[in-house]
């Protein structure tokens, strides 16, 4: 079953704001059903206290870790609330427990925040981080990452699913099982991927997941969730602790929480908590194949508009396409590009070369427009026709 | 000037609801004015893309800055945007770069989560964390903090300025001269004294301080902030790095940013945010002496009633008293006296014995009733008046 476009759309309260919202990759228009959500939590504590309203709404609080563990195929023990995606990426990633002399693999398109965290572990540990060189195709080259596994010593697998600059998917299902077979950690950044297309961690084999609420999950800003699968959970220390994720056991001493909810903090905004539950359960209830297919034909079909278009360079590589749409337009530069559309009611953002610096293929800046399945085929077209005469 | 009672409880909402709220050591009912900024904020974000209502409303994100530093005396560089006390609190310590042998000066009534991360922190880098008693008042003994500091290998001095489990409040200016004198460290955690009373950081001399807004600033859940001295900032490494708090420059290097901020990440709660930053405002414009003054005298009051009452053992130490009064009511558990004060429309909390394993007078629960200046005096008579018989 496809999308009910005039459904979706009726359920938005930005669609009838004018807007052509193609930065769904930024932060997508939620949806009345979480808009709701977010307020009603919001007002009851504003109206009886925070703490009372948490009380109030415990189920739905609860409701979020079946919501989230439902969308990716976890348990609901594998899930925790982390105020964005970075930070989820971080209470997983700065939890391994590096010794000197260990390998970290990761890809050409990984982001900026993430290389950034990988440099200073590498200083601070002795650890290397090594980036597998792509295929031909422009994705991890799973070739060259088996070989690097075989050589030994790779204690973590980090690569993104879909980068934010460039419009491809990594073959994360396929990197999972060589990371398996090689006893290596796999975490999975999928940031621009949970939401946009199905995500399922036992047929990808992360044993970590970081994603985010306001993207193509279309939830709450500042909100955001970590996978770790059970087994795993063990070997991780969270870099950081507090009366939830552990028990004050004695004057010196506390035992951890044994679910994943030991890399949460006690204090949350709990209404971005409840509206990116209602998010997932949204996304489920679609489908997140039809989602594919329908944000997958809305980027196909701007990719072969923008082709068409005389000073359009695509820049999107990949096998396998995200919907995320990255292109220059010959003689104006990306930022000026974004302000004419705006000035159209059109809705893009541009990327950053210097967030890219294990990718050589990255230019300085490039305009970035990301459909969701609730864009229309006749807003693909606004944007076209309202790009710069080049 | 004093409070003016009727127009601060005309603007908030929560006082027209009927609940008697005395949880604002947990959490605060917000004022109209932060209840508006969070509501526009999110209802822009809904309507036209929350990377786009970012850019609209940026001169109020800035502000945000202004307004904490104008609430607490510091440069604006000196503030960060962190999604709660624990985590701003965590980002401070955890960026100590401690040695073996270096001490950790706390109090009796320190904080279970600062707690749980000291015990962590010493078995992995061989700090010893000690305990200064307390004075003949309850509180941090001046006397034998400076003996301990004269010990030497102090690297740190962390206390909370009012503990969440009892009436009282702690030295922190004349703590500051000592540990300024001694050149150690001096991180305070202001969760509970930041909206109730004046805290200015150089009056203090703190080198850091954390805070919540959702307390007695009667800001939103989900925010919080972190105070860092501009002198020390070179000196700390933030636990956590990404794209806004360091500059990815080569392939194997990045800069740190060379304010605050630097303990920020990018992604956040935008609408909280600008919550916050009206919330400082409106504490501001109150007059944080005024609130000081109703604040401790409802307290005061309170307690007064209570001690009144038979079988009420009020617990508060201190010379100073806080706005968060606690006690216990003979013949019945705390959570039970919570419960009924609930059905008379009263909210209050409960302490929990197990969060204070440092200090000796805790009990296993307690009842907490904690005023803010927007409550009445006949609120505190029905309060005594709803408490079940002993």
């Amino acid at each position: 079953m496809g999308i009910d476009l005039d459904r979706v759309r009726a359920e938005t309260p930005g669609c009838r704001s004018g807007v052509a919202h193609f930065n769904n990759a930024g932060s997508a228009l939620p949806p009345q059903a979480v808009i709701d959500a977010v307020n009603d939590q919001f007002r009851l504590e504003s109206t009886i206290g925070g703490y009372e309203a948490a009380e109030v709404s415990a189920d739905a609080v609860e409701r979020f870790y079946d919501a989230i563990a439902g969308l990716i195929g976890a348990g609901r023990d594998e899930i925790a609330y982390i105020e964005n995606a970075t930070r989820a990426w971080d209470m997983a990633f700065y939890a391994i427990p590096f010794r000197t002399g260990d390998r970290i693999l990761t890809t050409t398109s990984e982001y900026a925040s993430n290389a950034i965290a990988y440099i200073q572990i590498a200083a601070a540990r002795g650890v290397s981080v090594e980036v597998v060189p792509d295929d031909e195709h422009g994705t991890i080259s799973l070739e060259a990452l088996e070989a690097e596994l075989a050589k030994g010593g790779v204690r973590l697998v980090a690569i993104n699913h879909i980068p934010t600059h460039n419009g491809l998917v990594n073959p994360a299902a396929e990197v999972g099982r060589l990371a398996r077979a090689a006893g290596a950690l796999y975490l999975l950044d999928a940031c621009q991927s949970v939401g946009q297309l199905p995500v399922d961690v036992n047929e990808i084999g992360c044993d970590m997941l970081s994603a985010t609420g306001r993207k193509f999950l279309r939830g709450p800003r500042g909100t955001g969730f970590l996978y770790v699968r059970r087994d795993v959970l063990p070997g991780l220390k969270p870099p950081f602790l507090d009366l939830l994720s552990a028990e004050w056991t004695g004057r010196e001493s506390y035992e951890l929480r044994d679910d994943a909810r030991r890399f949460e903090t006690w204090e949350r905004y709990v209404a971005g908590q409840i509206g990116l539950g209602v998010a997932a359960d949204y996304a489920v209830r679609l489908g997140l194949d039809a989602v594919h297919d329908r944000v997958g034909g809305l980027a196909a079909r701007l990719r072969e508009a923008l082709a068409a278009k005389p000073g359009v360079t695509l820049l999107d590589r990949g096998a396998h396409r995200s919907g995320l749409v990255t292109f220059t337009l010959a003689g104006h530069e990306s930022a000026a590009v974004k302000a004419a559309l705006r000035e159209h009611g059109v809705n893009v953002s541009t990327t950053d070369g210097s967030h890219q610096r294990f990718d050589a293929h990255a230019v300085p800046s490039a305009v970035r427009a990301s459909p969701h399945y609730y864009n229309t085929e006749e807003e693909v077209e606004r944007l076209v026709a309202a790009l710069p005469s080049p």
